[in-house]
């Protein structure tokens, strides 16, 4: 079956996104600087439609693994209505991710607000899942087939995926910068302290990439 | 002249103890876990005067690289007096270090408490700094000569020393821990983003050793 991951990009001090996040600055303020290590790396001009070219090497394997083993993602609803706002409880909300996100494939979303499928260009396609997290992750893997279902995000998202024990494996991208405020990715998950194991660690001056298995 | 370092064990989830320490529990709840991965190690156990033996390898060798280079220790007053609590305001509290403390070099404590400097066996003794944070690090270079001054903790003295810019290496021994609530090593530290340089990465199944300078 499908296993749930998430790869996500963290700061040293542990936040995803800058303050303040809005439909024109999604990733909240300063939080551009956490994904500077992704921008010139050529699977991620390749994924994001921006021409050929780019960096290859290390960090460029990294994404592309995560890519290739990628077959379904779930995400939040603010992540995809463009962070918190007014915005994020209007139905019809389009997202901020253009007629060609970079997902390639389908993607579910968690959302109180029961609407149709829209499908994309080049692969994507947003199904609303209105039953709770399991339904979510239930509908991605049957969509998933033999690869992952990625975890896109929000932190409320993921901590209640690793609350739940559904959430298999992490790979943290540790950028190191002290951001000093935002939205911290482990804030408030309370509960048992988990033990992980940690099953990879892959270095680069811009970024380290920690890998963890939670236990069953 | 001697540069201020820190050396500091953290859970993957940004705490580096976890809540509610007493003196009775220094660490807080759950908080030896954290420090699981240095109670083995040949290192410590000499530190601690626990007699021979332990174990060798990739972690003891980043402890002791890290012992060698110490010449004089600054932390804050509740990391000396055992913690957050009534007894951190006694003017003659002797903290919970016993007769031989760990650390085998001056240390010298912040406090707004004046009192005669305590000398301890092997090598430790107990100055209290009343002048503030850099008054405190001028004190402890004289004392290092050419080594190195760490700065102990806790986490609101690593952010002062942070945001006055006056840390200049850290090295972070990320544990493959959800320790789930906590003193959150970075909470609050606010201000503007800082890049840090990563100039180091070591691994071992028990813990990830990552070091960065923080640029002039």
């Amino acid at each position: 079956m499908a296993q749930l991951t998430l790869n996500i990009t963290m700061s040293l001090d542990g936040f995803i996104a800058g303050p303040n996040q809005t439909l024109d600055e999604p990733l909240g303020e300063g939080g551009e600087r956490l994904h500077e290590w992704l921008f010139p790396l050529a699977s991620f001009r390749e994924r994001h439609g921006l021409g050929g070219g780019g960096e290859t090497g290390t960090d460029d394997d990294v994404v592309k693994e995560n890519l290739a083993a990628t077959g379904a993602v779930v995400m939040g609803r603010r992540m995809f209505s463009g962070g918190a706002g007014p915005w994020e409880d209007d139905p019809n909300a389009d997202g901020w991710w253009g007629d060609d996100p970079p997902f390639h494939v389908p993607v579910f979303i968690l959302t109180n607000h029961a609407r149709k499928t829209v499908d994309k260009q080049g692969g994507t396609s947003f199904t609303f899942v209105t039953g709770g997290i399991e339904a979510a992750l239930d509908q991605a893997r049957a969509a998933a087939g033999d690869k992952d279902v990625s975890l896109a995000g929000g932190a409320e998202v993921v901590q209640e995926y690793l609350k739940a024990g559904l959430l298999e494996e992490l790979q943290i991208h540790v950028v190191p910068l002290l951001l000093g405020d935002g939205v911290s990715l482990f804030d408030s998950l309370g509960g048992d302290p988990v033990k992980l194991d940690a099953t990879r660690v892959i270095e680069s001056p811009a970024v380290t990439h920690l890998r963890f298995r939670v236990p069953r």
